[in-house]
């Protein structure tokens, strides 16, 4: 079955849900899901429709248009629309550690996830051969100081000729710069980790040691210009005592990290989060 | 605000959405919740609506009637309507211990769950104090394999003359009678001392401690003439380990009962729950 | 069974256990638990040791000297020593909300906790009603900003004259001074609606829904002067949504916070804690 | 540091903690980690002993042998005795599924656990190019009814001829008969995709979503010839709901599966466990 999914964004009104069902409806479109979220607090309303596309009546190509000129333009609506035949195309950056990698190729090269990976990027060469293992093509960028805005433009090149269309910081170690996480607006996922917004920055590990804290987490978060700032997608946390020591919390939030991490970006390719200010609509 | 609650189920087919928005919308019924989900195994359609009642133009008292008449007789469906100004009357169903009954009368006393609580019922006069404390009537009702029948037929009574809307056993010990079930099917909740397939029956505790198991649980589910095998609503579960001696499984448990079978029953009051067969649909 | 419990924190060395455990057999005490971390960062050793004092060959009221003049001096061990036979009393400060002293009350009444309660202290009337029930004495004594130092002395009196071991600060919302911090050292416990160090201060809920993370928690920790930031001795979560507005979590937060402090008050009673710094040993 | 990890498990008697720790330490042996436990129930006693090995004045060939003869004699403990410097070498048993191998081939290559990975078999040839790229021998021996007690032969042959220490059934979907379960006792671990003894048997998830559970788990345990009734190491558990159809339990299964089994072999690694009739103690 092909479908179509359409996420909206607008000012909460009386009768919106009616008339976008009745509109898909009306051209012959059987909804699958439908989901909706009225935050109360801010008045914004939030759904995520999703119809099969056999016998509907509007062409594929002029879905969207012809969708935000009429009730998009009368609600002032955000939409984005997706179709469940398209295959997104990821990059991955890395740096010297394995762990939330071996958890995307896996995902990748199982079919779990519908994506192509067709690209590495590192500043590191240190993850060349799994590269190799596995047939991708990896990309050893170094970056300093001196040098990153040359080389993040290196970067950007490989992805628009790549035609990627997501990018998993999958422990990247390296902060992007404003321009480049503009750009990429709620196309770059990152795994931080630690339990955002306790522990934010380097070494939150040892930070959590210091702190005698009991519980550990991660956060996967789209990636913005203020850093680990930008919109939480996904968070969990393990539990942890006085027994261990920084290299234990490091090794219980490796599990952590790879599963937060591709969490989050299977729910990105299942076109499930809406973005809205800082925060996440997650559907379910 | 005071809104209607309207839970829907039927055969999934296209257009009932659009069609029940449009039905609310058309009398003046702002949609505050609306939250759907079918079941592709079975082709079932369940849904809540929930919406503001100020300037709706049918009145209360034939809201259901209207609806049953015309959108439901159409699509078959099955509906339950709910008021968000009533206050559902829930009584109580307790034996010995104390720990899940102590949790409800914080929630009805402190307004957390919009209940009136009239009515202690128990096969043992232990906890006649703790109602005393709380001003509820508390009737101890001895039940032996001999007196089984008739005593029920005390109880039942008790509950229709008290207008009990919700009966909860809050580790009552006592096997009700098939009668008694079926009587009031989605009416009772019961909490069972363990992550129910596993160490069904009546020494749980023990049972995960001969086994060895890493981890117990408990489950409230309403109750049916098969024992253990009511339509599941709320499940949690704790870590144990080798150090835990039976006796700290059960002290352990004590604390995931009064946990997990007050959720079910504040999903209950909101409701929030949809029986389909043997399982419930839970919403948000 | 009446048992002692002795916990020993010094540095490490070798042949501390051999030494320890030498001793307590020679004069006939049989080890029920024994359980030791060392802490490889910074060399601390901390043991946890209880023996059954039947046919113990040395007095109970000299066996803390006994054995601090012993092999205390010999390896410089920091001491605590406890009796099963005695039971802690403790107080309860509260505010306005009920939720975690029905739980404090719960778990005393029931003798699931071996400890007296003879005293509740309040800066607001609103909690009479419980303690009257419940037959436990209620102080009622405001706090403000001018009488905050002359009415802790009143609350430290009342502490004394009723021989009250621990302090359950069950959501008391007033800031302690310093100086009854400090004398009151390790015997004072607190919950803060939070997962410290994430939101520390007093709306956490509202933060956490700001800033739209995807799991909240609950913090009990020793109360030291330097606010929030006393040794945790226990932590737990929930999950959460875009979905719960902050009254939801202000809703889900109650039960992770009773459960959470009274976590940590039972294992205060049973001497399972060690403080060293701002961190705790937990035995298990 | 190269050091000696001692398990013992005996009956519980006075003084045999003393007595332990006093020889270890006679020989100038340093301890880093003593744990015990002992089954109230049972009256079972175990430990848990590692020491620094430097400057022990026992032969390292001989300190089992010393060890048994002596202390081990006269409190008739079974003894298991390991060296931290050994490497243990493990072999994977796979089907179809690579999710569990995936996750054990990045354990071992990057070295977390401190293994050796010489030999996967299985009994279809579908994860032969994954072994490849690895480089590591895939052995294709397909079983059916008829043949299973020679190829076994053939599987078991291979574990000799390659010093294999640990068999992983990695979601291996075949039984193994009572002869091969009996003579790998405890050095067999395998994944049960189902929180047993919760939906015991070959389509745990089906059963899952039939009954309408709200937590579906996952077991690792050794292999005993009592099909799913093993000593259980490890277990956890996901949280799912009406909205999970039986696809989506698989998938969410997966990373249950693949976690938990990693944890189960990494405690085995790191000699954390005891194994006591049908129960394990795990160590911390």
């Amino acid at each position: 079955m092909e479908t179509a999914i359409l996420l909206i964004q607008c000012k909460d009104q009386m009768g919106i849900i009616a008339e976008v069902t009745q509109y898909v409806h009306m051209y012959n479109g059987n909804i699958i899901n439908l989901e909706q979220h009225t935050d109360k607090e801010s008045g914004d309303f939030h759904m995520r429709l999703e119809w099969d596309l056999m016998g509907y009546t509007i062409e594929k190509a002029t879905i969207k248009f012809h969708f935000d000129q009429g009730i998009g333009k009368k609600w002032k609506m955000e939409t984005q629309l997706y179709f469940s035949a398209d295959t997104p195309r990821v990059a991955v950056f890395v740096s010297k550690m394995s762990h939330c990698l071996y958890d995307i190729l896996y995902r990748v090269q199982s079919g779990e996830w519908k994506a192509e990976l067709p690209l590495i990027i590192s500043n590191h060469p240190n993850l060349q051969s799994i590269a190799d293992r596995f047939g991708i093509a990896y990309h050893h960028i170094p970056i300093s100081k001196s040098n990153k805005q040359e080389q993040e433009a290196v970067q950007r090149e490989l992805l628009e000729s790549h035609n990627i269309d997501l990018v998993i910081l999958a422990r990247y170690m390296q902060i992007l710069t404003d321009d480049f996480a503009s750009s990429w607006k709620n196309r770059i996922i990152n795994i931080h980790h630690s339990f955002l917004p306790a522990f934010p920055g380097a070494r939150p590990y040892h930070s959590a040691y210091e702190r005698g804290v009991k519980i550990i987490g991660a956060t996967s978060h789209y990636v913005t210009k203020d850093l680990d700032e930008g919109p939480i997608i996904a968070q969990d946390v393990t539990r942890i005592s006085h027994v261990d020591a920084p290299k234990d919390l490091i090794k219980k939030g490796k599990d952590l990290e790879k599963l937060v991490l591709s969490r989050a970006v299977g729910l990105h390719l299942e076109r499930k989060i809406l973005v809205k200010g800082n925060k996440t609509v997650i559907f379910s």
